[in-house]
């Protein structure tokens, strides 16, 4: 294998930012596409834009997009960065799976790049979800690491069938070995210790991908954004002209207080931002914009 | 120093346990009190107890008392616990300052019995509060700590002084070192890193005192629970009556929202609580009622 250099951390990275391009049209589509029901009075939701730096802009940084108080989206979030910098043994430990950083023995420079999405809608019926694809780099090594994940407030098992079968299509097209092993990653990874219960219906995770062949890897990386931005709108347009109820709207906020718990206590992603000093606004947009703890 | 035995263990928590009684009589009394005004056509709120459970009863548990929808209190909770067993060694590390357990090599069992409470309001200019005293028991050592720090979601001058002021009388009365030393403490301890401001205004945070006079030690924690019992209904009954606007309410909300983050972060009682087995409600009762990330 070709060391992994420059061009191939510009083609991700731009591959991030074309991804954060086409989900953003997508969701304004939605909002645009809501024309009765609740809150189909206000105006239809669009992203606003924001840069956010890391280490004060040293360390690189990003784009925040986020669309607050929608018709259907009440609140979604889609961060890209890309940062750099050296790292710190803290942040070390949170960025992987694995106990060792790979590649990073004795030079502690590192570089990473990708997009995360965390989706809160306003109808409890129309489900949460959590997308994330990164490619990291070290002096030594490349990786790729990323999942989706489904989290209605309500569930409803067509919706979280089609999420899966997204998820295993995007899998299935690249090794046959991919879904079951990311599936059980994702039901593992989003498991509300404390709680003793699953923080959603699941989907796939993946982690320290890097099979020797970076193309191949990169595409698989690609198909589950692919397959995210074909679903997740789907599921939201079969869901979003449901009526709801003030006790639907309850189990909602309360199903939001667990997510909260989850990634301020257990999120990796959530703990190597603010442990490497990204914009603190960035990195708790994943918060839900109400929850209660009743 | 005779040995720290049964009789010192049985009278902290009976003491634990008195506080409890006669705080959560001064807060039902706070909610009879409240006469008009928003939410006073409320039934007056009342405790409501629960028993709770570490590992299934094997290693002790508590009490819960909790009070919701109250007129004045939109939750409160007092918890009052002891429990014991041996300590595995991620919750021995969040269960002290120190970075050894004094007393615990060689021989895992641990005692501790405490009460804690946090109270978010329903008017955002009276301010939330947090408080919590125990006492820890190993086969080589047992010590205090605790202490209580005030939330203000509206800062208002008048009561972060007379807040510190009794916290300052309980530290005084046993040693002028006391409250310089904890109300330093208490700013270290309640700040969140993360987003580079203190949770509230501060107040006292003391841990592992053992000063080699048990007596002296459980005095001065008992009138640290006498301050705050003291104290805190003054200030709840000065702004009760006080009006509020949508904006305030707003305020409370967001700042909520960190005092959430804080406490499933960095709180030491939390992860101790959530890594020994205890029931999760109880452990997460401080938890507020309503939060938003906007």
């Amino acid at each position: 294998m070709a060391a992994i250099g420059e061009a191939e951390k510009a083609r991700a990275a731009f591959w991030f930012e074309e991804l954060r391009d086409r989900i953003c049209a997508a969701f304004e589509a939605i909002e645009d596409a809501r024309t009765e029901g609740p809150f189909s009075d206000l105006p239809a939701g669009r992203f606003e834009r924001k840069a956010t730096t890391r280490d004060g802009g040293k360390g690189g940084g990003g784009v925040m997009s986020v669309m607050r108080g929608g018709r259907v989206f009440e609140k979604v979030g889609v961060n890209i960065s890309t940062v750099y910098g050296e790292l710190a043994e803290p942040a070390q430990r949170s960025l992987t799976a694995r106990k060792e950083i790979p590649g990073l023995s004795g030079d502690p420079r590192f570089w990473a790049s990708g997009i995360s999405l965390v989706a809160h809608m306003r109808s409890p019926r129309a489900p949460a979800v959590h997308m994330n694809t990164r490619m990291f780099w070290t002096p030594g090594a490349a990786w790729f690491g990323g999942g989706a994940d489904l989290n209605p407030m309500i569930e409803i098992p067509e919706d979280t069938a089609d999420f899966h079968a997204a998820m295993r299509g995007a899998c299935d097209a690249h090794d046959a070995a991919y879904y079951p092993r990311y599936k059980a990653w994702a039901d593992e990874y989003f498991f509300i210790r404390h709680r003793g219960v699953a923080r959603g219906v699941g989907g796939i995770f993946y982690d320290d991908l890097a099979t020797g062949d970076w193309e191949a890897d990169f595409a698989f990386t690609q198909d589950v954004g692919r397959a995210f931005l074909k679903v997740f709108p789907e599921l939201t347009r079969r869901r979003m002209g449901e009526a709801w109820t003030d006790a639907e709207r309850e189990i909602q906020l309360v199903k939001r207080g667990f997510y909260a718990e989850f990634n301020l206590i257990y999120d990796r992603g959530t703990k190597f931002g603010l442990e490497t000093g990204h914009n603190v606004e960035a990195v708790l947009m994943s918060l839900p914009p109400e929850a209660k703890w009743p």
